[in-house]
């Protein structure tokens, strides 16, 4: 299997997670998104948005969109699972996965940092403020869920796919200097999440295209 | 069951044309975001992030988040069908979706919107150039999977979860006048389903909380 990634993208960091958690080998394939390396016309045919990340799979196939490569994964390898028994839990889940998938990282992203430079001239503080309103009201309405459904993981004492949401999403908010204080749970899970290898192999810093410089 | 939506609302009117497919029927709740109705101290309860949809089921729980929502349809009401057979199949849908529910709506909803007017002081017209723009590009990224695996519906020929997702979004692009000619196969599906009871009563001028005016 090929992940095609950049080490520093949220949406490859969740995959990265999952292919860990799940025990699944996986080569990578690295895009350096500051030089435009995924707009080639090859990547385009197995990713016609151009972005990351992608997965080539074993059957030859490929596949696109982190919310979509994450429950493909966990219908392939059902085992452990990343997602809870019932509907109503699954749902929650899901639930906190899409606060960021769709209400934060979507706003957050490079294209769109850029574009509120370029199109509307906006200034880095008024990047760092706009970044910095997504995430707290993200997390602080994920901070009541968590009061809610977490144990020592998101939602009970496992790892799910609300985990793999989580920890990138924390990543890029330290990047972004975005006070962490108001939310205790968001910050416990992220540091419980440490802990497990495949969490740890799959942070940015430690990927083979990671800039350490 | 209990629908908190919003007549003009992408992801309400997603949930809506899911619960009709399904042939479950709802009752439905107004939050009219124009005048911040949804930011009341009760519906937080309901919905911490004070978004809508909300979904209060008959078994006395709520669920938020379109996406989780949808998925959780799916489950509990397994017939007709919007997911397919297949996990590649599931996973083709399911990328339609996050194209548009992680790549082009999360960035032209109304309190996006009202952001770049009221914090980076952006004008009418770069609103909707970057509207067009996030639109325009996720569009012709879901066009060519509509190439490869479209029939009379987005997924083959009956309807999937990524129909209940294009239809509003095809609505949303209208109403901020973007040019859809180079999109000839998200037109058609949306005209196709249109034709469908369960899109049509689940339009925005069907709903009762319709402005009309």
């Amino acid at each position: 299997m090929i992940l095609h990634g950049y080490w520093r993208s949220s949406a490859s960091y969740r995959v990265r997670i999952a292919l860990g958690l799940k025990g699944v080998s996986f080569e990578q394939v690295t895009h350096d998104l500051r030089t435009s390396a995924h707009k080639s016309a090859d990547y385009g045919f197995i990713n016609p948005q151009h972005l990351v990340p992608a997965l080539e799979t074993d059957d030859g196939t490929s596949l696109i969109q982190s919310p979509a490569i994450l429950e493909w994964l966990e219908e392939r390898y059902p085992s452990p699972p990343l997602l809870p028994e019932t509907s109503y839990d699954r749902a929650i889940v899901r639930t906190m996965a899409a606060m960021i998938g769709c209400d934060i990282h979507p706003l957050n992203n490079l294209r769109v940092l850029a574009s509120l430079k370029t199109d509307l001239h906006a200034q880095q503080h008024q990047v760092d403020a706009w970044t910095a309103r997504w995430i707290s009201e993200g997390f602080s309405a994920l901070e009541t869920l968590l009061e809610r459904h977490s144990g020592e993981f998101a939602f009970g004492n496992a790892p799910t796919l609300a985990d793999c949401y989580i920890v990138p999403q924390v990543y890029s908010a330290r990047r972004f200097n975005v006070d962490l204080s108001p939310f205790p749970l968001v910050q416990k899970i992220d540091g419980t999440a440490a802990l497990l290898p495949a969490f740890a192999a799959a942070h940015p810093m430690a990927q083979p295209d990671a800039d350490k410089s």
